[in-house]
């Protein structure tokens, strides 16, 4: 693309649509995932875990197993540091993240690791687990929120370090969530309707193809390296650092491609253990999770329960809203239940609003995150509820949520006050949408939802090094999840005036860049977009000093226009334009290599909104529905990458289909998972799936230099909503249970007559 | 170590031993050299080289390897750019590297590159070498330097873009340097003696143990990854990038652990070769030399043959002194011949000296650096003359040398005055030591000499990161070849006041560290020490502006103390001391991560001295030598790790044995190399060593913040005259030529009777 060619917006790289620079090693297979590590002498591991829900361990003899000539270590929780009681920001989660990753006294769920062997082949290491003994003394177990929080249900955890029981409460329940303004009762008194209505999720996966694995090494030196699939390689880092007793420095943690994360690879399961074994053996571990270890031991969504009231007046007016959330987190502290609560009904202008959340263990594997954590379930019960206000009112539900939707100023119900935010627009954009008014045919109805997340900002490092011939590295701490390296590397051209294919971005590791917080949060296109384009502001400046010298005049009258140093000011014209090549040529005689650098927090990561509308279809005979037409309409704040942009719409659209339709832990009276396989645990497949469209709004962030805002969650937080009050119109029946499987269809069906 | 037991040249960490970080790893086979990498679905790769010294390439068919089930490319000079026009700062050499990468027209010595195979294994690579044709016809050749500058001799080259030919001469003479200053006919005229004689040396390699060995992949979209063995991965970067046709940034190149470098490993060999069949066949391709062909075909250093002269007068002051010298530098320019001749007389305060240097062409392997390339012949010829002037005048050799030396303010014979310099105070050290009055047995001779080298700066990107549990992590860009993590870890900690334990210095490869040139020159603990202590201190800056803010005082009232911000001026003790642990605990929360930079091309590197001292004993009836006694004396201007500093003396000395002694590329009347492995090519082993004794001298080079002079090529510089002169005193007989093999001593006793 010619430097000229600047588009509309003053842009003239930002909001192109080159391809990803990982695209050719995608597709050819190059690119190398977790597993694709490799080391001589590599050894492989292999973990044990529990087939109890709930079980004391009261002895585990793993000598058998050692005395096999291919087996090289053997490990358990006595592996592991006993202290691991320094980690800066994860204080309260550490014995958790360890216990998580190795049972100590207690098995807590199915799959909940106890052992773990290196041997020289895989099927040597699986061979060996057969001949660890363990003996457990099987306890009570419960696995359902509602059933967890029962004054008689069995105690999870009793005293685990970090957490606080609501007084009154099941020791299962670990942290309360409370917040709002207004007068509730006061609210609901002015309403001309009130609906109240119980609501439940059940846990899904992310469903990411690619397994956890990675290929660790740490010798009796206490320095070791880890290559893994991670969000964020820092985090795995500090916390296997503290899981084994070492200095964070010490451990060199690198990113390997991710094969999907969603929020499920930003913590530690397999890694500590395979540095464990390492250490143990002095020899390089490779473990690689199976797809059952995926489902039965890494982190699902949280499952809900959920009451909502709410109260409306005539004219679509929302008086007053309240909403109880339960949330099943597994086996340790954690879940979402405080961002389920806040997001409930963020996207709504209410005089009156409380909300409750409460954290619930269950003898099930610890909740992770996954996109927009907690939101999609209090989008899913509130969105029905004024879904089922608007038909009850007779109102158009876009109307109602116009009148009432959150803008510049409104008091958000979690307490801040919004800055620029895009709802209105995204409502206008989806009314004027030909989907809105497209017609229906027999036996489809039609769905709407509005969506929320906060996104983040988080500690980010970027630094940005230029080569001689003009070219430039851009170095993130952010794992690329969704294309990132392409947006980045858009920015920088923005900035620098360089071409797009000019510019590589490296995810680089631990031990090669300062402090980056996890891919998650939405926060990459936010925060590392923000340190890049601040990095290579750096570098211009250094550009400018250079160019200023070899003018022989003063920095403040150079300025960087189009990739070049142009002399400005009194000294306008007076030299040609210096290409950034020009200056870079021979840049260690005029002061050495030229870099920029930006380390920070940034604070102005800008809420965003989402409107979605779906058309469903559902068969009377079998129960099953067929998502037949779906938009997503969000503000982006600014697409960087378009084309990305609306990958990550469609995705979030796409699992939210699988979420709401079909996806859900199974888990038997004996408190095993029933489902831990892709044939059992049905994610959408193409064949699913409609076309997703989608309409990309922006409206800027004003906390980033482009307008920037995150897109990766907001986009799956409308899904369930849109599509189970799409799925109620065309069935007649409200759908107040997820997934809305054919059974549960037809058993509404014949509930509501 | 506490940190408060400060040693008494003020320093805490700095001048302690303690293990280096890569110990372990490399005692149990843990580190990974340039062979060990290994990437899914690798092919191998093979090169066929030229058996011809000397021949024009009429045809290659390669159809016949291709049409082979195992090959998946083969590769001759036409997959290479054809431009390679732009490399800022190798514009002259790159169309050199690339015809010596792979012939074009001409093969121009035995063991030059013609095609080069990718296969799936490295069996059915080689064996499909043996497929391809290749029509040569056969052209007189020539080996030596002088036959090379004989008139009638076969023209190496024509018209290759980048040397001038001096008036006159043969066009295998590619460059002449001269300088110097006086008059050296007046000079010769005031002296009392003058001596005038004739030197050779031969061809020795570097002798590495790890072969040259690679793992690259590049994609057809012109973005590739590269791992290597090298001294510079920067170098190697743009190289091949050139060489590829491809943009610098889009090359990564990681540096392995090196096996060994001396100078051998600052240029490209099989890396764009392993690319190009790379890019070929799609696959990543690992490429590893054989022994043979790492003699054959790598950079030996130049032959060299020189005339010296040198006036004296009785008391020992020298008057004058001229030298010519002529280094056969292989089918390519780029021969040492400056440095030979600025090194010859640069210990020597004269005034009257002259030196030039011829760059000659011959058919061999293009030359590569090896330790202070070029100043150890010079010195074997002109310590030679003065030990012959000292020997007929009857003067002590350390006085004489003492008489004449270089100092601060001296002019040097190359042209700069010195700056402070430390060769009288290693001539001190020596006259004081033991070993120069122990007495000597019958048989044995004692021999000393000076050396020069310059040492050098460079180009140097070093960055700094703190982890929130206060352990550090430094990545620098030049290869550790001699213990520099350990060096840069200590000047890191003697900076930041934490552990030397709690830092881990890492190599950054190219895609994540600015522009850092190659380990050579003993540039790295000046240069990338430099900036490790100027990127530790910004970081310190950054932690005394956190502690600032958290007490509410002006940043200029906090001092850096011990590894903790301490209250200063007016607010002293006002605040307990905070440690660094302490502020980068909630880094996060208080402004972001916290690392410190440093760009820049230092120019401060200090030129250092060395004296040795040599006892040897010359067996008559065989005219076997052996080495009795080695003592180094060397100017380190700080020893950072002393013992990696004695290590670097220990090796030049031994490696210097070895060149003197036995090493040597013997060429027979076909031009073909007759001993490329290590059975025929002697490297001295430990049996044939004595235990080499050190003395450090430590005179601060002031462009240092610590006083740091490069160490590791001073050390080589005395060893090759300082045998010359012991064996010379041994056997009673003058030594001319190096390697002082058997048959030699044999002849030499033979001739001087």
């Amino acid at each position: 693309m010619a430097l000229d060619d600047r588009k509309s917006d003053g842009f003239t790289f930002v909001g192109t649509r080159p391809n990803r620079p990982d695209g050719l090693d995608k597709v050819t297979g190059r690119a190398r995932f977790g597993a694709d590590a490799h080391a001589p002498g590599m050894l492989h591991g292999a973990i044990l875990r529990s087939p109890h829900a709930h079980a004391r361990i009261l002895r585990i003899d793993t000598s058998k197993a050692e005395a096999l000539k291919d087996v090289k270590a053997v490990v358990t929780r006595a592996d592991f540091s006993d202290k691991v009681e320094f980690a800066p920001g994860l204080e309260g989660d550490f014995w958790n993240i360890l216990e998580n990753v190795m049972a100590g006294d207690k098995a807590l769920y199915d799959g909940h690791a106890v052992a773990a062997v290196a041997a020289t082949s895989a099927l040597a290491a699986r061979d060996a687990l057969k001949l660890i003994e363990v003996d457990y003394e099987v306890l009570p177990h419960v696995t359902d929120v509602d059933k967890a929080m029962l004054m008689d249900a069995p105690v999870i955890r009793q005293g685990a370090a970090d957490y606080s029981v609501p007084e009154g409460m099941h020791p299962n329940v670990v942290r309360k969530h409370e917040s709002g303004h207004g007068d509730v009762e006061a609210g609901f008194a002015e309403a001309d309707l009130v609906i109240e209505d119980h609501f439940t999720t059940e846990a899904t996966h992310q469903g990411y193809i690619e397994p956890h694995a990675c290929l660790a090494t740490l010798g009796a030196d206490g320095k070791g390296e880890l290559w893994c699939c991670t969000q964020g390689h820092w985090i795995v880092q500090k916390t296997c650092a503290a899981l084994l007793g070492i200095e964070t420095a010490n451990l060199r943690v690198t990113a390997s491609e991710i094969g999907g994360g969603f929020g499920g690879k930003t913590t530690v399961f397999i890694e500590p253990v395979a540095l464990a074994l390492s250490r143990k053996a002095n020899k390089p571990v490779k473990l690689v999770m199976s797809r059952s270890e995926v489902f039965r031991a890494t982190g699902p969504t949280a499952s809900a329960s959920m009451d909502i009231r709410i109260g409306m007046k005539k004219d679509g007016t929302l008086t007053a809203a309240q909403g109880t959330f339960r949330l099943q987190g597994g086996a340790f502290p954690g879940g979402p239940a405080d961002f389920t609560a806040m997001c409930a009904f963020a996207p709504y202008n209410l005089p009156h609003v409380r909300q409750v959340g409460y954290d619930v263990m269950t003898n099930r594997p610890k909740q992770a995150a996954y996109r927009a954590p907690g939101s999609p379930m209090a989008a899913f019960a509130v969105e029905s509820v004024i879904d089922e206000l608007c038909n009850q009112l007779g109102l158009d539900p876009i109307e109602v949520r116009l009148k009432n939707a959150s803008r510049e100023g409104t008091k958000a119900s979690y307490g801040p006050r919004f800055q620029r935010v895009g709802l209105v627009e995204t409502l206008e954009a989806a009314k004027a949408h030909p989907h809105y008014t497209a017609p229906l045919k027999p036996g489809q109805g039609r769905g709407i939802s509005c969506g929320f997340w906060f996104n983040h900002g988080g500690e980010t490092s970027v630094s940005l090094a230029l080569s001689e011939d003009g070219s430039a590295q851009v170095m993130v701490g952010t794992p690329d999840i969704g294309g990132s390296r392409a947006s980045m590397a858009l920015m920088a051209a923005e900035v620098l005036g360089i071409p797009y294919e000019n510019i590589r971005v490296t995810i680089a590791d631990t031990a090669t860049l300062g402090y980056n917080d996890v891919s998650h949060g939405s926060r990459v296109t936010y925060a590392s977009g923000l340190a890049t384009i601040k990095a290579a502001r750096h570098a211009v400046e250094k550009l400018c000093e250079r160019a200023a010298k070899k003018w022989g005049i003063p920095v403040d009258a150079v300025k960087w226009e189009n990739g070049c140093a142009v002399p400005s000011g009194p000294n306008a014209g007076e030299f040609d334009p210096l290409p950034l090549a020009d200056i870079t040529a021979d840049m260690g005689r005029t002061g050495g290599p030229i870099s920029g650098h930006f380390e920070a927090t940034p604070e102005g990561a800008g809420v965003s909104f989402a409107t979605h509308i779906v058309d469903a279809e559902v068969d009377p005979e079998t129960g099953k529905t067929k998502v037949v037409r779906y938009t997503v309409v969000q503000d982006a704040g600014k697409a960087i990458h378009p084309t990305y942009v609306e990958g990550q719409f469609q995705g979030g659209a796409a699992q939210g289909i699988g979420w709401a339709l079909n996806e859900e832990y199974i888990y038997g009276a004996d408190g095993r998972l029933q489902n831990s396989v892709f044939l059992d645990y049905r994610i959408p497949v193409a064949s699913d799936l409609p076309m997703i469209d989608t309409v990309i709004v922006e409206v800027p962030n004003p906390g980033h230099p482009f307008g920037v805002r995150g897109v990766g969650e907001t986009s799956i937080c409308p899904p369930l909503a849109a599509i189970a009050n799409a799925v109620s119109a065309a069935a007649g029946a409200r759908m107040r249970q997820l997934p809305m499987s054919p059974p549960r269809i037809l058993a509404a069906l014949k509930a509501d007559g």
